[in-house]
């Protein structure tokens, strides 16, 4: 593999970093030591069931146990029941999975051991409204605090609140059983607490905190969901609270670990690797934006690295929808990119979503290359008009350029990586 | 001077920019040889003034001219004269100065020399529109092309065709003078053609490619502005057309001088300077978010470069105003800068227009330290609220932390450096 063939070598870049975070692969050097007691399995994510299915390969003893994951991210399992359910939008399915995952972690004893198997998209898969709280009045609150502006840390504050199992309550279900999370993080920063809004993981908030964020944002809520949250009953386990002194959390893969793998590739086919963040945010054509005035920059001035050099970022970026075009995030920051490069030489890129699904599309991602545009324009496509449509995937799916995995089975959010030549 | 104090250093980082394009002393090195005949300078920017002096102080001969510079970035000269007009939007002082300035250069033999020193802002201070077509008129079609959506680089493409001025034309003006131009440039690239719109430098356009970029986004135009463009009198210069072919155009400083001293500064203190780009665009609350991204990565993985280090860009952020608020684009991106940080320990930041003043306020930027969101919230601010209010000033103002120089009589557009200690 060199970089003769750019859009060939991106997309090894891209393999060795999926490569480098296949949960059922990585799972197998963090999983503890067989229980006296009963190992129940449980999980919730895009992972979920890639992870399930790799407990069940490397795990000596007996087990049994259910996750539940995006439709379409299950996998073969003998032991470990998969259930598929509603993500981003939660459904009954997964109401039922959560359901069913409190059921079966009820009576353990302090000789059993929970796994707890989770991942990106696990907050919605795992869904549980407190008693008293409809699933559409916790969609309803939802909605207003996206709307509210606040950030996304306090949003999952409240939603943490509002659940029956998020925030810490799964793991204090299983007790006296020990739980020991594993973890395939797709958040900044990458604390277990907060990736699925952390199930198993207390993060110390209060749901006084929440009603707070509430008011601040002046969201109003029932007479039940006020209730709830003033409920000293109902109050999330606290990251001290001795239930949970025997748990452990494991991170086994990041969005760095993917980085790093693609990195390793570059440099061993003579590339010089950058990696500029494993958590960038923002809008993703203005991220798109300076992704291209670093390209210039290579090319003009050498710097931050000497071309031939590679870019590489994770993170999330964000798209505010203004057409009714259809793509992703990644296809969005491409076509940003494209528009941004105007044909530069030497240049090329590959953005998708280690998930496999950019966005609702059946796509990763997609590649550019120099001639991105001119080939668009030669098809009769007004690029960026089709930017102001949102319409990235429709551009790149007509000049063949898609990234197309299917559901990869893991999720440490989008990788990019800008290839530029001297 | 260390890194020990973090304002001081960015300071000092600031000042070692400013110094490195101060356009009055780089002139010295870019003078022509006296001509036989007369000297005229003429000239539009903000620069305008600062250079007029410098080539007073370093010119041997005769000489005599009229720039144009924005209110209140004038300065001292004695042969030169210096004419104060309105930007960023143009006035009547703006089209007085353009039309005496036509007039200066009428008559000109071959054995005369022009200097023409152009500087960012000079779009604006030398607005001339097209015989037939009012002031008012040219600015509705301005407007219009900004709610479009369509790239600048169009946008000034159609502003050229409307102008008696700009597109090369005060160069055939000039004529059969020899024609120097000296730029301070602003825009990305660095090309000559684009600063102040190229009064000097035709770009190759046609009337009728700016007909077709009003008839592309629907602009609507009058009979008058129609006429103008086709008519075959009015076309603006080829950049080959042998009247032109004595004239020479040097670019005396850009963005990247700017960069290259303050990062020769950052080393000399031991400190690793990384050049981002010089010509980074976007919105300045996403810009920042990617800035964010990146001082964490330095801290936790000592990538794209290990800390102590400091990371340097340049080039113009937008702000889409939502709010109410004071401020420029770089008070905005460093109050989403220290909402994206929150509090991360260890970074410090400056961001400024070298031109001296961010957006319409009397500073030219702002600082941000570890603290600022805790300094803040103990002064009563609400950051995030008056982060959507784009009220950032207010915040820097309040804190104290405002960057304030004064008109520096000199533009390479924005200067943006985060130090990150280990």
């Amino acid at each position: 593999m060199n970089a003769a063939d750019p859009r060939q070598f991106l997309l090894h870049l891209f393999e060795s970093a999926l490569d480098a975070v296949d949960a059922g692969t990585l799972i197998a050097h963090h999983l503890p030591a067989a229980p006296r007691g009963r190992t129940v399995v449980i999980g919730a994510g895009k992972a979920a069931a890639r992870m399930a299915e790799g407990v069940e390969r490397h795990w000596g003893g007996e087990l049994s146990g259910l996750v539940v994951t995006r439709y379409a991210h299950g996998a073969p399992t003998q032991h470990i029941e998969v259930v598929e359910a509603g993500h981003p939008v939660p459904d009954a399915a997964g109401v039922e999975a959560a359901e069913r995952m409190l059921a079966l972690v009820n009576g353990l004893t302090e000789d059993d051991l929970v796994l707890c198997l989770m991942s990106g998209g696990g907050s919605a898969l795992l869904s549980l409204p407190a008693p008293g709280i409809t699933l559409e009045e916790k969609r309803a609150i939802n909605r207003a605090l996206l709307r509210s502006g606040a950030p996304i840390g306090e949003m999952n504050r409240v939603r943490r609140h509002l659940s029956s199992i998020k925030g810490g309550r799964l793991a204090l279900a299983c007790y006296p059983a020990r739980v020991v999370t594993l973890v395939v993080s797709d958040v900044p920063g990458d604390d277990p607490g907060v990736v699925a809004s952390g199930p198993t993981v207390p993060d110390g908030s209060t749901a006084r905190d929440a009603l707070a964020i509430l008011e601040r944002y002046a969201i109003p809520i029932s007479s039940a969901v006020r209730a709830v949250l003033l409920d000293p009953a109902r109050a999330a386990p606290r990251p001290d609270d001795p239930r949970l002194a025997r748990n452990e959390t494991i991170v086994i893969a990041t969005a760095q670990t993917a980085l790093e793998a693609a990195a390793n590739a570059a440099r061993n086919t003579g590339i010089t690797p950058l990696i500029l963040s494993n958590s960038i945010e923002g809008e993703a054509r203005d991220v798109a934006a300076v992704h291209a005035a670093i390209a210039r920059q290579v090319r003009q001035y050498g710097q931050p690295c000497a071309a031939p050099c590679v870019i590489l970022s994770g993170g999330e970026t964000g798209v505010t929808v203004r057409g009714k075009g259809r793509g992703g995030r990644n296809a969005e920051f491409l076509l940003a990119l494209a528009l941004g490069l105007d044909g530069l030489p030497g240049v090329h890129a590959l953005a998708a979503d280690t998930d496999g699904i950019d966005g609702t599309e059946d796509n990763a991602g997609a590649s550019l290359a120099p001639d991105t545009l001119a080939r668009a324009a030669a098809a009769g496509l007004d690029a960026r008009a089709m930017l102001g449509n949102n319409d990235g995937y429709s551009l790149f799916s007509a000049l063949g350029d898609l990234v197309v995995t299917g559901p990869t089975r893991t999720n440490v959010n989008d990788f990019r990586a800008l290839l530029i030549m001297p």
